[in-house]
């Protein structure tokens, strides 16, 4: 077995030849990475097996096992998506400034690819496919930890995709699946500042949180979403509720899913009218502060950890306010930065709501199920950034790149 | 005399304002700094002159006496560079990426302002009127701590500055210098993580160290330069002795100056032979591996340690190399992927240079003196970032910036 540090060396010895690929070299290895899956299947599906009989074993609770399993059908979406990266554009050697300076230098900044990117994720063995064909795409060398629960789909995964590359002549550092599942093998690659040029968490809030305080590599933070829908007094109801039904009920389990509602108190009334059988309908639980437990049959009291939850489920916190601005300044101590929206009809008041709410993405009149790098038009996503630096919102391709200042002369020195 | 989290929080509060102003209100701020410096410059002198004569008392070296040191033509030039920004394109607005979905929502992507910005510097003053003029611009609040030889001076700045922008109804915490200068205060900068959104250390390498390797809040690396000329097989003698003298000499101290020079072997006897005179003309001192010191007399025998020295003096690391291949691998060893050049007549050799050498900026023949945000055009300059991520190369306006995605819609909803 290497350890995480021989892997990441191979990693890193193989980014140089990783930039300098063209985008027709590229996407020929990622077709032969598609093909390469779809032709182990059965090979995938062994290794698998494996992992389901151990994770059953072991007591898992079935939404993790179900996260787990592979079938055909999930091999063939895992080739689908990697075609589905071959047909984006190369982000690398796009060109995002130049100029002559009166001197005649000829200044050219380009995109390149970061390196050697570290991805930490868990048991869904589909982000080892998707995380290798973001990475190859954008000519970044990737070193993959998946969690240990699908350790044998993940080595069975990176075998099959890296045997392919390797047939094309790439280098084995091309693509890494950590072969040390063991907790001490997350806590190496926090510490290879020497190899990793970035570290990405992607799974649930603990191990986001866990990987974002330990690492010494730089990490782009993603994902953890509180979102809150802000029902202004001018809010259309119907479309209040038709949002916020869609934004907490679509798909409770992601990130921009809504987790919490504001109502301003004069629309009130008619909103929970109208809201709680929608909400009943889907079995919602209303966690409400007095003011609309007041106004909400079969609600229960929220408590203060209530207002900062990440539910991942048919729960929603509630509350009501006096106005824009009381809503404004409970977004700011409660919000995660991820996704807010306001319903209204007034144009002030979205106005202000678009200016003053700090976070990645803010919406007027409509679900924060949007953000998503597909639904952006970004062609795919390797996440959300909640971050300020160097990414924000949903993370396509370039944010997998950074630049460099290319200058030609003839001989020019500075005065 | 308030701590810095109470400062930190002030700035945290007036963020919000800052981020709202026009960039003609952000102007006209600007340009009652400069006055208000320019009106208070009998008070800022007597201020320093406090500063001073603890130095002197100290017996601080005289090269930092000078750093120390304000005069009325100083203070000029400071409120010169103030109104210097005042003059540069607003960033924040500023649309970056925006598109119509398919389902009508419309998606903009907007540039904002990170929020609060720390900077940690040494002991020139005039950097507390830069950075306070290029955080206000871009929108942040910014707490300021340069070093404690020069309290006094930046204490003055910060009040005659900050008090120009309270009288235009700016809140206080728009400019914060720091005012406990004590070593912990530094340290408290760095665990700031709820108040300030970035932290950048300006100064020598030791202080840029100390910050990134002890900061919880995201650092932008700036400024170390071990940079390398190479002069290639090819390479014009003549253009590559006026280029190498420039890089070396023109400004020993600063981080884009180099302080290693790699000779092909081919070229090295014709090279020695025009150069030496130069740099002897220089008193440059030149430590040589074995075989350059055979053809330079007076060169001292090189250590391993001179590889990877940011001398910041008249002093070069010299290196006789087989060839464009060991030049690259010397380059990847002991540069610190801030600006590289190359010398050559070779079309071949100048692409492979470009494509290779992983550099926040890689010349051909030309000095890597030119790596300045003035000299590339971006009017300004914040730092010369030697990170990957969020920014690379000479820092403008814009990398005091952020993104967030604006969505506006007529009730849309996920499928």
């Amino acid at each position: 077995m290497k350890t995480v540090l021989e892997q990441a060396a191979l990693c890193k010895a193989a980014a140089p030849a990783l930039a300098g690929l063209s985008a027709g070299e590229k996407n020929a290895a990622l077709e032969a990475m598609a093909a390469a899956l779809e032709a182990a299947a059965q090979e995938i599906l062994a290794a698998n097996a494996q992992d389901l009989s151990a994770a059953r074993a072991a007591g898992t609770r079935p939404a993790l096992l179900d996260r787990l399993a592979l079938d055909e059908g999930r091999i063939g979406a895992m080739a689908r998506g990697i075609r589905q990266v071959a047909a984006l554009p190369d982000p690398i050697g796009q060109v995002v400034r130049g100029n002559t300076l009166p001197n005649g230098l000829q200044v050219t900044q380009a995109r390149v690819p970061l390196g050697v990117v570290g991805i930490i994720y868990e048991a869904r063995p589909n982000v080892t496919a998707d995380a290798a064909a973001l990475c190859l795409k954008s000519g970044n060398a990737a070193l993959l930890r998946g969690g240990k629960e699908a350790r044998n789909s993940n080595l069975c995964l990176g075998q099959v995709m890296g045997g392919a590359l390797e047939a094309l002549g790439l280098p084995a550092g091309a693509l890494q699946v950590v072969e040390d599942a063991g907790r001490e093998s997350a806590q190496a690659m926090m510490e290879l500042t020497d190899y990793l040029d970035v570290l990405i968490p992607r799974g649930g809030a603990g191990l986001i949180r866990a990987v974002s305080a330990g690492s010494r590599v730089p990490v782009i933070r993603t994902g953890e979403g509180v979102c809150h829908i802000y029902v202004d007094q001018s809010a259309q109801v119907e479309m209040a509720v038709r949002v916020l039904v869609n934004a907490k009920c679509s798909r409770p389990s992601v990130c921009n899913a809504a987790e919490c509602v504001l109502v301003h108190r004069a629309i009130a009334p008619a909103f929970w009218a109208a809201a709680l059988p929608a909400l009943a309908e889907r079995h919602v639980e209303l966690r409400c502060d007095p003011a609309t437990l007041a106004r909400v049959p079969g609600g229960v009291p929220a408590t203060e950890e209530d207002w900062d939850s990440e539910y991942g489920d048919y729960i929603l916190a509630c509350r009501e306010v006096g106005g824009l601005e009381e809503a404004l300044a409970f977004i700011a101590a409660h919000g995660s930065h991820h996704s807010e929206a306001i319903i209204t009809q007034d144009y002030a008041a979205a106005q202000t709501f678009l200016d003053q709410v700090d976070a990645a993405a803010v919406y007027v009149n409509a679900s924060t199920r949007f953000t998503d790098g597909g639904e952006f038009g970004l062609g795919c996503e390797i996440g959300i950034s909640t971050q300020k630096l160097h990414a924000r919102g949903p993370m396509g391709l370039e944010a997998l790149t950074t630049t460099k200042f290319l200058i030609r002369g003839q001989g020019q020195v500075r005065e």
